[in-house]
């Protein structure tokens, strides 16, 4: 992955790394404005938790360098148009919300401070980059120490270099056990409808060289059953605070049911922006997408004409089923999350 | 499905419907001699356990044709070694094992009783194809009675017509409940590696005109968790009597983890022939097959180049997360199926 970078900035433009494509072409799409920005993160050209999150505050960015010349109120408020914008492409994962709004306090600081609002608010997307790749870094070390030498561990989906700025928060910890010199296996189930483990999790591990093979999703229970997996790490979209809920990709629910009654351990690994310490599962909204995401591969149509398809991308896995959840500040128990908002005054 | 059969005989030949290239294609392979029936069944051209066995005994049918001539020892061993070759095909699916024996048998009464060999094997085919049908609607009528009016059902793969000579097993549930006048919505997942839920099941759903939707398979877990699943049917492949573990095509353990975790009812449809009254768990192979299966949808590949993947075609649900196995026999629980040797005599 030393080659390709999820996003980067150049020349007041956002270069987004486009996943759809992958891993048959490598190719970039540029954003020049925050519409942009906000087309890359629904269409999925970017995708996973933390990478939206850091896409959308370099959206403010381009939109803040377009306020040049406004009052600071109508340049607020312009920002504030862009934010609304932003927010609406995807409604499950918190990151998102979580980066515009810290972006937005950083712009509203700038403005009482009369400090330039395009830079301070440049300034601080690039900060929550670099924070990003850190972050994950803690994650993984904080994970590894779950990894023993010789270990078989699943994953999900894509909780990788891809899905963050860099280094990637489960897969992470499967990079961190590994620069300890264990060995380790990976199982990748292929992530239907989109496959983002079998398109990006095996380029990934391929790429960082660590033995692994793809499974369909439906032979994760199978494996667990006969004893051939040591470890679950998945990453999350949102995890509730409040009930310990977490929201990921959908299968992820049918992984942790299988490793609870195989008594496989199950651990989620994400940075503290995607706990939600706020809302409850009621409040929460699992996005639904396009239909022929299910009814059609590589273009091609799988199923009869005038079939229909239910297309969740994300489902809620219970508490109970979660053996722990590996953030910067440690690894805890779904039941003390709240306990974590005190002590770390997040 | 009325226009379409998935196997039939005609001037000493047998038409095989080919599952591959369903929904978009309706084309038939001819098998000329017992060796082509054995490629139509590894390859899947034919495929659903209770339709192998029966493709099986028209394949010794046309072996018997060639042992013209032959004095009745030399014959018995031709067909013997029909067998062979037809057995080795599919190693899970105990119905192929169940419809060469009970041939072999009658080939044996045959040579025994001077008449002519070829006839009666291909009587036994005949017999074998109708009561398969027969077979099929007693399920359906024992099953239906599970069904509610307005019942959500789920189903896995394809156990429906395509699955057996007509009308199906676990679709044969479905049908039963919908001519008794239920409405009936089904939950399709759509099966990978093979896609034959999303490609056969769909279309057989559509041709009788039975509302439902695809989905993938790892959102079935999230569906039952939102009390969304009334029912889960499904067939199998082969059904342990000795321990009452059910065997059947890959991703059937998760909708059995999930269901049981959800309170959501898990029933196997499959007639008498499916049940292996002898063998224990140990000693049954789990078919693996070839891991482009997975790599390719379409003949497209979705994983990088190099990178290697698991295929294995069943998994095995314990008897506990069975509620009960729907067979012409009645609605027997998974600890009553050697009882029901004894009953029935088998």
């Amino acid at each position: 992955m030393k080659e390709l970078r999820t996003l980067y900035w150049k020349a007041s433009k956002l270069y987004v790394l486009d996943q759809r494509v992958l891993p048959h072409r490598v190719r970039y799409v540029v954003a020049v404005d925050y519409r942009g920005v906000a087309r890359a993160i629904k269409d999925m050209t970017v995708r996973g938790a933390p990478a939206i999150g850091v896409a959308a505050a370099y959206g403010l960015a381009l939109a803040a360098v377009r306020t040049k010349g406004l009052n600071p109120q109508r340049a607020l408020e312009r920002l504030q148009r862009a934010a609304d914008v932003l927010r609406s492409t995807r409604p499950t994962a918190v990151n998102l919300f979580w980066a515009i709004d810290r972006v937005l306090s950083r712009a509203e600081r700038a403005v009482t401070n009369g400090e330039n609002l395009a830079d301070a608010v440049l300034e601080e997307a690039h900060r929550m980059a670099e924070e990003d790749v850190e972050v994950n870094r803690t994650i993984g070390r904080n994970g590894a120490q779950l990894v023993r030498d010789g270990a078989r561990v699943m994953t999900y989906c894509n909780a990788g270099a891809l899905a963050t700025v860099g280094y990637g928060t489960a897969l992470g910890v499967i990079r961190a056990a590994v620069e300890q010199g264990k060995r380790v296996f990976v199982y990748v189930p292929e992530t239907r409808p989109k496959l983002q483990g079998a398109r990006l999790t095996s380029f990934e591990l391929k790429t960082a060289g660590i033995e692994h093979k793809v499974i369909s999703d439906n032979t994760a229970p199978f494996l667990m059953s006969r004893g051939e997996v040591d470890l679950v790490v998945v990453g999350a979209d949102r995890i509730l605070a409040t009930s310990g809920h977490v929201i990921n990709k959908i299968g992820t629910l049918s992984l942790a049911l299988a490793a609870n009654y195989f008594g496989v351990p199950f651990y989620v690994a994400a940075p503290v922006s995607t706990i939600d310490f706020v809302r409850s599962l009621p409040q929460v909204k699992i996005e639904e997408r396009d239909e022929r995401e299910v009814l059609e591969v590589s273009g091609k149509r799988i199923a009869p004409r005038g079939v229909r398809a239910i297309n969740y991308a994300f489902d809620v896995t219970p508490p109970e089923l979660v053996r722990g959840i590996i953030t910067e500040r440690g690894v805890i128990r779904p039941d003390e999350l709240m306990a974590l908002r005190e002590r770390a005054g997040v």
